[in-house]
């Protein structure tokens, strides 16, 4: 299958891209590097690419920004990073790829678990995660042509667990090598509308 | 307690002003009726609001927009309505009130069962109750001075079922005073980060 992978710079993408690209013919995008670039935030540039690489098979999004930081320190500006980003990004990858994607195609999206396991600075994040999560639940039933769309929900990643501990005290990361395994799972099963938890459950 | 309640007019918002008129002194706010006016999409007007009412107990938001219709023939204005009304609107209302609220008070907003029971014309509703639902469940787990907060996802309400029965086919309605008790649960009860799903389970 030709998939665009976007983001596959990132500590998750990487892990994504090893896994797929033994399977798959791989598009690799992100903001600066790659065969392809793209800002999320940013409509125009989600519909350049699409026109750039053509049609395709399946679309995973390991990439998107929020702000993390103390509630009564977040400002407006601080909120429209991720709702710019991390959200309107997804779902406008999602909204712009319906014409250039294949009959049958996938969508796999990509939240965090601070949506269901709240920290400290990441209200933002838990209400992006959450978004996107609702969206794909309401969307994956009236997407056409048999197009499924699912998202993974992943665990702190070893790679960067040092530089993000103090975020995640006392959760368990996972290589990126595990996390990429949901991606596989929804670009290849049959699921639809599912939020796929990978490395975590609630309380470990 | 002096309870501020933002959409007294709405079906919902009538049954909670009945609801808590017998217990509270509540203050009625709408777009353009009751005792003081606000646009929730507006956090200018959220402002000039706080500063007219002054120092309160709880805060209870019942009014918030969003687009319904197909997925396709969704453009990024139609999603913007709901981000900016019923998700942002609703996250300003918490984040603006947190220097007038007393100590010990409490925020109750509104989401909607479409997030966990997606209907065909309901994907940006999804994402909104969503993301408000992960704002909540985050919000409560840092907010200062003993202030809880929770959300309020109910059922059609009985009283605007015949004029939305063909979003909800097949969906059971009850009545608004029914729906309000969640209100005061939230308001006199201990709770905090709970989603109280008013009126509805999975699959009826």
């Amino acid at each position: 299958m030709k998939v665009v992978l976007i983001g596959f710079g990132g500590t998750i993408g990487k892990g994504v891209d090893q896994e797929l690209a033994a399977y798959h013919d791989v598009v690799r995008v992100d903001l600066k590097t790659g065969d392809f670039n793209v800002d999320i935030a940013d409509p125009k540039s989600i519909e350049t690419l699409y026109s750039d690489i053509g049609a395709f098979d399946a679309l995973v999004c390991t990439a998107g920004s929020v702000h993390f930081g103390p509630l009564e320190e977040f400002t407006p500006a601080h909120f429209e990073i991720g709702l710019r980003n991390k959200l309107m990004g997804q779902v406008n990858l999602v909204m712009l790829g319906l014409k250039h994607i294949r009959n049958g195609g996938s969508f796999t999206l990509t939240t965090g678990l601070l949506n269901e396991e709240p920290i400290r600075e990441g209200v933002s994040a838990a209400m992006v995660n959450s978004a996107v999560e609702g969206f794909v639940r309401a969307a994956a039933n009236v997407l056409p042509r048999g197009i499924r769309i699912n998202v993974v929900s992943p665990a702190p990643a070893v790679e960067s667990y040092a530089a993000h501990r103090h975020y995640f005290p006392g959760t368990k990361p996972v290589p990126a090598s595990e996390i990429a395994l949901s991606y596989t799972k929804s670009i290849e099963g049959s699921h639809t509308g599912r939020v796929y938890r990978a490395g975590w459950t609630r309380d470990l």
